[in-house]
């Protein structure tokens, strides 16, 4: 088995979290990708072999498949954790079973991925989780509750995590990606320009950045957005 | 009928709820009060004969009893979310059920409630909605994520309901209670000293000067704790 | 010498200040206003005879002037701090010195007035101080980074002092104004439409619900905007 | 002359600012430490004589000081903002003239610098500025309204001059350096054990991948504190 620190990232699409994958195997880490289907995992990791990225099923709203993620291996150094659905539309509008759902994954599914990652490191008393918020992490805009929901019970839970496990060695960031992610589904919508929406290997560099702090300096939360942005 | 106007609140216990009902009954309102079980609302009520408020079983977690409370009746001038369950403890020792089962009280139940008071209001072109947070609502604390995961999400719920139906003539308030209030239970754990613990009937007092303000200066968030609170 | 409570209101104009002094005054408050020129405050006093409002002059830039407005009388029961300058423009263009003349007035003037109160009231172990805040007290916007700079330093006056001053005694509220108070100088630019400017007369509604809380359930901060405005 | 980009520290002592130009001058930067008193930065820079540091003295308050700090070079690539005094005390017994003189260096010196490097990297398209911020910029605490009235106001000049210049190509950063930094003066009240403060060098390093950020994905405000720190 491998003597590399292990990376898990949870919830990888082709967009930001293939990118953690990527930037946290070149950078020297044994990578386990997971999303509620591995083969789309499978396909970009036989699409960059040299990586080493893992691929593997998890639905992170199941306790047992999180469990399986985490059990029967060295505690993780990195969890990174990129899951969650959106719903969009008025108040008045929603389905309140769509919103239940999209909850599941963001909040209850991180519950489930900060306990099983949580209970490792504070064992092994070192380790990083990073948790990708959003806009409506902060602010509930019109139309936008369905998410806002979602991403302000993770940025509840986040700081609380991080309250709690920091003085045990391990360090809890909350990264705000305040703005659209270039991918093949949005680089139509984005504004006319250069780097007008975030780049997800940018994105990266900074979660390598939060992992790589010296304990005497962490960040709890951050934001990130293309220069052009009007915020 | 009554032409008084309605006042509804949900969630009515001894304390903030029935201080809610007594002084919107006192202003001239006709007050429903709902809980999951009315005979309590009912005590409460036959205690005090005079106000007239009407005591409702509802369950804020189904739609259908939901519905039940506001059918059937002239839209409600005044809607009063007052719901929730506490559950405490460190992030790796909370029961994800526990939290499944609060996320649905305070904020599946809010959503419920917004959407049925909202469509009558938007329809009426008038109304005030307000929810309860807490110091959970704005941080999470260490030992506070299953409170913080749902005072969060119904502060988002709060943020983009008042942007939607503000311009519809629909006022939200969110009102964050930051320190203990005063009942029978809490009593033995407030500091010694005069008002030092939250009084309901003087939290209920600013929900009425809320629902009072002209339309030209509405105001979406504030805080209430007692003068001695460090905070 | 009248034995109803006093109330001083510093930065008096046509506008949010005369409203303040005006509902104070028929709240049974002996007020003084005061402004840097008397003159102006005198002529709306002359308009309102019955109010009764005294009309001062006070720099509040200049202690000498502050501790002449507090002294020889009984400790004020209200202070209302509404005193501000407006520096508009982009950093890269912003006139240093006219930054500075504006803060002096927002923030040097704000703590002059809350030391001559705040001593005062401390003595007598009673009293509401509220400042006059505005959306720039929460946000640096691009080209308002002069009226931030002010407002962000008043906010954070008014957040020490109510940690201070709170325990023993003495009320100390922030109010956010977010939007545009309709004046004879603004109502030229406000959206079409009924109550779409912050009526100065409202605004002082909620002032006065403040100074009114009972000392178990203070509010350190709200926001007021009309219910059509975008946020 | 040399082809290095050039970093600019503003406010060098022996602590972060000294810790600033190292890990600038290390990662590729011709570095110039200012302070009030330059004799200061030449012993620094004399005691590493490998990181060819050239040291200035520059009083922040005086625009031509600042200006010719600027001025006959290249402009720079890299600004860091690091100057400050502290007043501490009650607001009732802050003095006003020590509130106004620590206003002057953090934030009206703040301005200077923003303009004389924003007008600089906004002609070149390019760099980067970083303001010093700390925990009472986020907070007026109790006894720290002398310094949360300059950090307040740091924060509103660089939230304002992020939303301007960003889309000029200049990145605006923030820092709230929340926590004691480790330093000679500062290392008998930290707590007991390893990494409880917060090392000069960490913080830097952060600094440094704020820099190096692409314009994509930039940070506008970021926290650091000690693992054990409670917040």
């Amino acid at each position: 088995m491998s003597t590399l620190p292990r990376a898990i990232v949870v919830g990888v699409g082709p967009g930001l979290g293939w990118a953690l994958c990527r930037a946290f195997a070149r950078s020297g880490h044994r990578v386990t990708g997971a999303a509620r289907r591995a083969d789309e995992v499978a396909r970009l990791a036989a699409a960059e072999p040299d990586l080493h990225v893992e691929a593997t099923a998890c639905d992170a709203t199941d306790p047992q498949s999180v469990a399986a993620l985490f059990d029967g291996d060295s505690p993780p150094s990195v969890v990174l954790f990129n899951a969650g659905d959106f719903v969009r539309g008025a108040v008045l509008d929603l389905d309140p079973a769509a919103v239940e759902r999209a909850w599941k994954v963001s909040v209850l599914g991180a519950l489930h991925v900060a306990q099983a990652a949580g209970r490792r490191m504070v064992a092994a008393g070192t380790g990083t989780m990073i948790f990708t918020g959003a806009t409506a992490s902060l602010r509930g805009s019109a139309n936008f509750a369905g998410l806002a929901i979602s991403k302000f019970g993770m940025r509840a839970l986040a700081q609380s995590l991080a309250r709690e496990v920091g003085p045990k060695g391990v360090h809890v960031c909350h990264v705000v990606v305040d703005g659209m992610i270039l991918s093949e589904r949005t680089k139509g919508w984005v504004k006319p320009g250069p780097d007008t929406a975030l780049e997800p290997d940018a994105i990266a560099d900074t979660y390598l950045a939060i992992a790589r702090q010296h304990r005497s300096a962490w960040t709890q939360e951050l934001d990130l957005r293309p220069w052009v942005e009007n915020f």
